[in-house]
């Protein structure tokens, strides 16, 4: 059995997704960034970056999302999610890891500002960039990663869900999509999917 | 045979110690920052993202710290770089992460704020917090992640020579390692591996 610890719209929606996926035995618990749950002693005892999404495993726990991801294909992999060879596993944990690297991260400007600086006034021109981050993000991925239909061509993987997640932020940012029609049609079709539905419930 | 694009006392120092590690089949190219050459057409053409490391392979180009040095542990499996149970290897997989997306974010802040802002102001706010975010990184990593005498315990991993490059950044941005007896040590350990000497000369 297993556990993810997530908050609504959050990274933490890739992990859920992929968990429906693989039809795996887990239980989601929420954890409420309204009340800062993520900050509560018992929410750091499990993750003490004060982060999600975090997967309590019968082995121990597991944080930062291309690890979780991998971690669940890795242990359904009748339900082939990720790549077996090396080079090919390589390039979907690249794509994955530049979401949590560069795109996550250009993102959490947006609300998180407070992280990298003290000051409110740096804080609003960081806000003030990030569509244009995202939006670059967008054209980086249509232009040099993503294969289709899928991110890694014709097999569904963990990458899918993870790009689901941010192509949702990149719309809250306010990059228009009808511009990066390669990614809204991927969305739509995320969409589409039971396992998605299903997920997406619990994230409104 | 594969190819490193490496600049000097960048993320590509890990790679290019696990290549040296693993007795790889490899030669270093190196991109020169001071000339901009990441921004070359030749480069962009290798890497669209303008970054290093990358990895040329006979299978194609690889982007992405914690993804290449994956790569080079399951290429190279003989060496025993990288844990083979799904749980051990997220769990090193989510330790490299957590430096890509957390730390060397953070030590980005430094010299590279205009990624995430146009105010030279800002970029003076973000710079005054990098040495604390950088310390409270290492507070991090020694207090819940690092098993000692390596990163993952006993066996010697691709981790460690990601952290060993990431702690000459917490020195480089003025944390005093003397306060991290953990992290200082493990780094005066990875200075008396043949491995890293070779590298190193290259990288001053
Ligand atoms: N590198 C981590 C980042 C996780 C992360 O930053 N999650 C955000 C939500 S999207 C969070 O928990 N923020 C809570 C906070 O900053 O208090 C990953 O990829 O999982
Ligand atoms: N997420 C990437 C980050 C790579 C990266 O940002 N590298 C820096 C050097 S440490 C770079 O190439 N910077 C060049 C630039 O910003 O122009 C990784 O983990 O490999």
């Amino acid at each position: 059995m297993l556990t993810l610890y997530y908050a609504k719209g959050t990274a933490a929606l890739a992990a859920h997704i992929v968990l429906e996926e693989a039809k795996a035995d887990y239980k989601a618990q929420l954890i409420d960034f309204s009340k800062m749950e993520q900050q509560s002693p018992e929410y750091l005892a499990t993750n003490p970056k004060g982060r999600v999404p975090t997967l309590k495993t019968p082995q121990g726990l597991l944080t930062e999302t291309p690890a979780i991801l991998a971690y669940i294909a890795q242990t359904h992999p009748n339900v082939n999610l990720a790549p077996k060879d090396p080079f090919e596993f390589a390039t979907a944990q690249a794509f994955n890891i530049y979401l949590a690297a560069t795109v996550h991260v250009a993102h959490a400007h947006k609300m998180r500002g407070h992280r990298w600086s003290d000051d409110p006034d740096a804080h609003k021109s960081m806000t003030a960039k990030v569509t244009g981050n995202m939006a670059e993000c967008a054209r980086m991925i249509e232009v040099h990663y993503f294969k289709g239909p899928w991110v890694l061509g014709n097999t569904y993987s963990i990458c899918d869900p993870y790009l689901f997640t941010v192509s949702q932020w990149m719309t809250a940012d306010g990059v228009n999509l009808d511009e990066f029609p390669i990614i809204k049609e991927h969305s739509e079709a995320m969409k589409k999917r039971a396992a998605v539905q299903r997920v997406m419930e619990l994230h409104e």
